[in-house]
């Protein structure tokens, strides 16, 4: 069937096929380079030949807690060389999209943040304003004066026009709290990503999704999220890298994020690993959410071209 | 139509008759008898006339924050005398849940809280062990060290057999995270209730729902939740106070927990007040979630009697 996905590993003469249909290589990172600290083995290599015979190689992370400078830096650790135009993060391209796109009016065009510092340095890098995220006043308990100031509006930031939530391990009441008012009031509701969980440790812990999800439910409303599969994602990248998409391949482990993203995104191909979250099962099923165009056991397979 | 609702206000004959009814009533508390810290004009004295009538009265919430001994403290200063006895939350729901029907077996009978005082309190008085809640250990930033001995387990407590969560004003990652790595190990997931929103200062904050949804989100696991309008917390109601159900009614003034919870229970009755979340025009909706039996404009009409 001309619709199977095409095992490439150990096929070499494939392998070289699959390298020429393309220009450009958007990569996935946990789970497909690296596991937490732990680069896989010959991935270097990889990235190191596709470099050699002329490929663009785009780091794609919904991981918003990490500045896209934090990201060179943990690549150069594990021995994968890179320049902060390389890197393409949620954080960095919901800032794309509110400095770019969403065009918030004079007077209202502060953004509200719950997440972490990645989210504030890529807000700062397209020069948009913000409060909230990682300043010391939003990281203590709630008072009977933060509930009457909140309601009130006293306490409320009048130039607040947007909400933009990241995966923020300091989440709490009191955030919470200012950012419920905020979309009670018309403010924006954005997430920079909707993982509801984030594998660490061999394990699963809460992602951006869970530490958003509770102004979803108390707003019943829900975000217009900027990270993967969202094609307000792949929108960017294209603005920013000039793109030809027939010429892009999405490589990645998650069928729901990654490779939908390829596929909605009409890229040209997209090629599944089996070292992190989805496997070849679960594309075989009936209900599949995604099917890639190429797999293989490990990126480093494409080592044998 | 026989179905309608009955409108008792000004209305004395249609009164006594109502009154004559029921042998118990069970009260809401937040919209019904107060808002926040003002009680309503006059309803101290119906509280009065209804019991000097032979009634017994109940006070029936869903708030978990405070214990009964709490809410005695709050009537009082609100001219409503009562006893711990007349006082039914759905942390004490739950207590008596897990200490009397769960029958969580011995070596992981100890509950992990994610919650305030109210629901330490209601488990102590049911002699059931807990861990988490208002402890300052959980009250802190989540570390390396705890994502690490989380996923280990060496920092989870083999002998938790329950995760309960009520609203918690002191929410935070490390709280969740240990929730989720609990219900992950098979522990059984109960919420207090799950009230989207808290209604504060005549506006609203996030309620149980919302501060419980993120393990519920992340774990992919529905909680059973003991408040309104669940029968559980209506069984356990019976059970304590050996009602005769077709002469009790349930005062309230939200649909989809006290006249719900009325109706579920087949009471012989549900009033409706008009000085809380709902008003009459959303149970003349075609969809309405739930229609009472009477209704009044508030709760001191009844004084007319």
């Amino acid at each position: 069937m001309s619709n199977e996905p095409k095992y490439l590993t150990g096929d070499k003469a494939a392998i070289n096929d699959f390298i020429d249909r393309f220009d450009t290589f958007l990569f996935d990172c946990d789970g497909v380079l690296w596991s937490g600290h732990h680069v896989f083995h010959g991935v270097p290599m990889t990235l190191e030949l596709l470099r050699s015979r002329g490929k663009r190689t785009i780091f794609v992370t919904n991981n918003s807690t990490k500045s896209r400078q934090e990201y060179v830096k943990k690549l150069a650790s594990l021995n994968i060389p890179s320049t902060v135009e390389d890197v393409f993060g949620s954080a960095y391209s919901s800032a794309v999209y509110i400095a770019r796109i969403l065009n918030l009016p004079t007077g209202k065009n502060k953004v509200f943040v719950i997440g972490e510092a990645g989210v504030e340095r890529e807000l700062e890098s397209e020069g948009v304003s913000y409060i909230g995220g990682t300043d010391p006043a939003f990281r203590r308990d709630i008072t009977p004066a933060d509930f009457e100031g909140i309601a009130d509006g006293s306490l409320l930031d009048p130039q607040v026009g947007a909400v933009l939530c990241g995966l923020d391990f300091h989440i709490n009441y009191l955030k919470l709290a200012h950012g419920l008012h905020y979309l009670r009031r018309g403010a924006v509701f954005l997430a920079t990503n909707t993982d509801s969980t984030l594998p660490m440790h061999h394990d699963i812990f809460l992602g951006a999704g869970s530490t958003m999800i509770p102004l979803a439910h108390a707003s019943d409303q829900k975000p217009l999220q900027l990270g993967k599969p969202s094609q307000a994602m792949m929108d960017a990248i294209e603005g920013k890298f000039q793109l030809n998409r027939s010429r892009t391949c999405m490589v990645g482990d998650r069928l729901n994020t990654d490779i939908k993203f390829g596929i909605d995104g009409r890229l040209g191909g997209t090629l599944h690993v089996q070292t992190g979250v989805d496997k070849k099962a679960d594309w075989q099923r009936q209900d599949a959410i995604a099917v890639p165009m190429f797999y293989v056991d490990q990126l480093s397979d494409l080592n044998a071209a």
